[in-house]
Parts: C-alpha cells; sequence; structure tokens
C-alpha cells in the first residue's frame, strides 16, 4: 500500500491511498484525515486503508489523476525529523572535503541528528536559495516512519515499529556547517528544510528488497536531468535502520509519525556515482587537487526516484529546483 | 491568560483556561480540543479564549479545582523543540567543567540545539533513571511557544511571534554529552525528555518583567526541597528571545507551536545560585579542585518555579523526582 498527502488549505493537508499505477489516487478521508492521525490509530486505520486501496486497485472505487502541484510532504509536519548518516563511505569523503577526522566511533556507534520537522517540503517544492554563497547541496535518503517506540528498543525488536518508507532530499547549506558545528551544538542552521517523496510505502510493497533492516535497491540522482548516482541502498548501510532505532531510543521514547533517515547513501564503487555533491567535490580533490563542482545554484534542477526490479518507481519522484529568493 | 492541558486519553490532552487563582480551571474545548490547535488558529481562538478566561475569573463559568496528576505538558506533543544557550555564565562554567573551550563567536552567534519534541513531560512527570553512571541534571530555563515564524525575521520584528511563555526543566545525561559531541552531531542521546510547567502564560501576564525579549524575574529551582538557585532571567541573557529566533530563522521557517528554550538561567553573582548541578560542580572544582555535590540519583526531586513581584506562581511548579526505570 502507497499512501501520499493532498493540499487541502489545511495545515496537514489530506490523506489519500495512491493507485497501483502510481498516477492515480483517492481520497482516504473517510479512513482518517491526515496521515498523522492514521499512524496515531494504525492498527485500527490501517486494515482500512488497506481495504480502499484494494478496492482502488479492482476499479471499484473511483480513481483521480493525481495533481502533482498539489502533492505535499506525506507529514507536511511531524512530530521528529532523526537523521542518521550510516553510510561509512559518505562520512569518511564529507568529513575529508572539510578538513575534518571521522570519529573514533566511527564503525561502532551510529551518527543521528535531531532537524527540524515543523516543515517538511513537498516533492516538488522549490529549495530557496538565500545566498548562494553557503553552498546549497543535496542528500538523497531513504527513511522510515515510525509508529510508537519504546525506551531501550534493541534492535532485534525494532522492525515492528516500522511503519512506512520514504525517500528524502536532506538539503544542506555546505558552508554554513563547519561553523555551526565550531559551536558544538549540532548543525541548526546548516540544514534548511527537508524534501520527501510523493508516497510513503508500507514493507510488502519492497517486497525481497526489505531485508536486515536495510532497502536493497538503488537510489537515482538526477542533476539538471543527468544520472548522477544509482548508489545501492543496502549493502554499505553500516548501521540498519534496526541498528538506529536502538540507538536513538537509548535514553528516549519516540511518538508515532517519527521519520528516521538513513543519511547520505554512498557506495565505494565510484561507478555507482554520489547522492550529494560534496562526495563528488572530495573526489575531485583527491584526483585532482581542487573541487571543480559547484554547488548548486539558481535554476538548478534535482530528481531524486528508487525504483524496484520491474522498473515501477516506488516512492514517486522528487523533483527540486533552486530558486532565488530575498533575503 | 494562562492555559493549560489535561489528560483525558488522548495523545494531546485538552485545553484548559486557568482560574486566576491558579487552583481551578475550566475546559476550553469548546474553542479548540488542543492547544496545538489552538495555536494552528491562534487569531480566532485568541479571543475565545480570553473571553472564556474572563468568564471564569468573574465566576460566570464553573470552574473546577486543579488535579495535578492529570496535568500534562501544554503541548505534550510539539512540531519543534529548539533550545538556546542564552547565558554566557552558564556556557563558560559547563565547558569548563567538561574541559571544552566556550566557541570563538561566544558573545556573536547564538547557541541552539534541536531537541526531541515527540513526548514532551508532564510537570509531575518521573525524570527516568536508567543508569545513575549516565550523570542525570536538571537544567532550569525560560521559553517561548511561538506562532508561525517566517524565514528570515528580524530582531524588531520577532515579539509579534511569541504566543505564550513557559518554564523547562531541560533534563540532561551529563556524563553522555562528551560521547556524543565528539561525534559532531549534536547532544542527541545525552537529551533524554524535557518537561514543561503546569501552565503557559500569553505576555501581558508578565506585566513589565517582560521586555527587551526577556523575562525580568527570578527563576527559583528547589533541589530535595532546599533552594539551590534564584537567579534573575532577565539581565544576563546575553541573546534576548528576539534575537535567538532571528537566528533560528535564518535558513528556514517555523510553524506555529514551536517552543524556543532560554538555556540554563544562570549568574554571575554566586549568591544566586545554579539552575543546574554542572554548574555548582564546576563552582567546587575551582574552589577545591574537585567536584563534591553528585549528580541526581532515585529519590532526589527538583522543582523549579517563577513568581511576580505580588508573589504568584506564574507558570505553576515543575516537580520531579528521579525514578529507577529497567534498562
Amino acid at each position: 500500500m502507497r499512501l501520499m498527502t493532498l493540499e487541502n488549505g489545511t495545515r496537514d493537508g489530506e490523506l489519500a491511498v495512491v493507485h497501483p499505477d502510481g498516477e492515480r489516487c483517492c481520497s482516504a478521508t473517510d479512513v482518517a484525515p491526515t496521515l498523522q492521525r492514521a499512524l496515531d490509530d494504525w492498527d485500527v486505520a490501517e486494515p482500512k486503508l488497506r481495504a480502499l486501496a484494494s478496492d482502488l486497485a479492482k476499479g471499484s472505487r473511483p480513481a483521480s489523476a493525481i495533481q502533482w502541484d498539489r502533492v505535499r510532504a506525506p507529514l507536511p509536519r511531524a512530530y521528529e525529523w532523526v537523521d542518521g548518516s550510516a553510510y561509512i563511505n559518505h562520512i569518511v569523503l564529507v568529513r575529508k572535503a572539510r578538513g575534518a577526522e571521522p570519529p573514533k566511533t566511527l564503525l561502532t556507534d551510529p551518527l543521528v541528528y535531531q532537524g527540524g520537522s515543523s516543515d517538511m517540503l513537498a516533492p516538488r517544492a522549490p529549495i530557496d536559495c538565500v545566498n548562494v554563497e553557503w553552498g546549497i547541496d543535496f542528500e538523497a535518503e531513504v527513511a522510515v516512519v515510525l509508529g510508537d517506540v519504546p525506551r531501550g528498543t534493541k534492535a532485534a525488536d525494532a522492525a515492528k515499529h516500522i511503519r512506512l518508507f520514504a525517500l528524502v532530499n536532506d538539503v544542506t547549506c555546505r558552508n554554513l556547517i563547519p561553523p555551526e558545528l565550531e559551536k558544538g551544538f549540532g548543525f541548526f542552521c546548516s540544514k534548511p528544510a527537508t524534501a520527501f517523496s510523493p508516497f510513503v510505502a508500507t514493507p510488502d510493497e519492497l517486497g525481497d528488497a526489505w531485508r536486515d533492516g536495510r532497502i536493497h535497491l538503488r537510489l537515482r540522482s538526477e542533476l539538471n536531468g543527468e544520472l548522477v548516482g544509482d548508489p545501492e541502498a543496502g549493502p554499505e548501510m553500516h548501521f540498519s535502520f534496526f541498528d538506529l532505532i536502538q540507538h536513538i531510543t537509548k535514553t528516549r521514547q519516540f511518538g508515532a509519525g517519527t521519520v528516521l533517515g538513513s543519511g547520505t547513501v554512498s557506495n565505494q564503487d565510484r561507478a555507482r556515482g554520489i547522492s550529494c555533491l560534496a562526495e563528488r567535490r572530495m573526489i575531485e580533490i583527491i584526483e585532482t587537487g581542487k573541487p571543480a563542482t559547484p554547488f548548486m545554484k539558481p535554476g538548478d534542477t534535482i530528481a531524486i526516484e528508487m525504483k524496484d526490479d520491474s522498473g515501477r518507481s516506488i516512492f514517486g519522484r522528487i523533483e527540486q529546483k533552486v530558486v532565488q529568493v530575498e533575503r
């Protein structure tokens, strides 16, 4: 089952079920007005949403064409957005790029940061460029949406708390990171609002590709229409989503609707390309002594997508354009 | 006007208006079911809530005694919890305590971190002690609850986005901070759930004490029934709430219901005591070479309160006890 959220003039939008063709949908507000409300009472909502999805697939419920400019983030606002950095190759490259050492506990202690969650961007929302000198970068990631997760959850028990999957563009102002991190309080100003895929999908939509707490499919990034990366999201995710859930629940519990990201998907094999420009710039520095690729500027576009083995776009496409805005 | 949230079996509780005596209240669900919903449409909700508060004060609306064990955090879950560290004396002492230097931009660039917000603790919720070695500490703070705040808001325009005030106990696992910060991603696991005062208050409740973006009143902390600190929250707040709002909106906007904390209130005058144990321990190290005060242990209690010049407890009391829990 795939779900989405449509603009309806409210803060949280309206819940809809996606047709298997990925081009049509139907409102699900007779089950729950919003995705958050469905997640709040998932055991009740899920079977009703699945029945609706089944009717939609059989044609016994009318479907409307998805109006892509009405598609919002699945959760236009969420109670938590926690983002990991589980791909070791990304950590090593990006830290090298800013002249920082990887942490000593790189392979044993997960990295996660708390992101802002009152304003989650739609898949086609523009990326605001306030100042091109801030170094706008994309970061293509996979994410899970959680149910209630108790404090002290172990990795072995984590699977049952995962409700949905999504794709993420964790937009980053690369040149604001060093001064923010130097203060020791995290990324804060260097992380503008984050964008999400049109659809969220239940685990069964991923089939065998969802195993050992990882999504074993390629994540495609297209910069200005050119494929720049299609790394495997599975094998090199050093800490699985199960490990990340164990880590984040060490000292507190999490409420339904918490979004947990993987961090930038990255493979050691350079033929798989990149999921952020910082990696490409670091590779250029290693190979030629200096970066050649600029960060994103107004007019640049980024598209992020994941296809299953049959070529179906599971989550729909994130498609964002950088636009200059007033300061 | 003062508002509060009562337990009613739902995730967000029910909104109530507080009687001027601070001992009684009445349900406000005919105006808005929850505080978040009131904040979502504040221009409509506020005058209705004020009318209700006026009726309650005049006795033309029945009041019930507040059942303190039914009092929840004003926002039991929120879309953002952003906490500053605006008192320079606290930063200097606490960094000294963990052998870290204050950032070079101490006086020019505010420190804020993004906290978890899907589980905000009630004023009388226990503080879970998973492992006493983690070094449980309290941090007494003041906070504001914001309406929608656009990106790029200037300090001079910030006042109008402040809807409500509250007190905070930003519970901290002091001994988990160094390994978390060493990884460079912020405090994450070192910050368990945060507790809030019973009441939130509109600016007019503070009278002249609310000026220049600061609350000019003393914040009282009682540890195991003994007054350990009553620092002035106003003069030494180096970055005002207006400055903090300008800082956090540098790269993104914030949605209604965002909670923004001041950081631990702290005065240079040692006669004013402490608002967290880390400060006392550092003073002991400076004076005698080693800390004598242990962090909190099961059975310890912390109460946090702020009184106006007439002795009225504006926000009610945070009163928490540390309890041992299973890992």
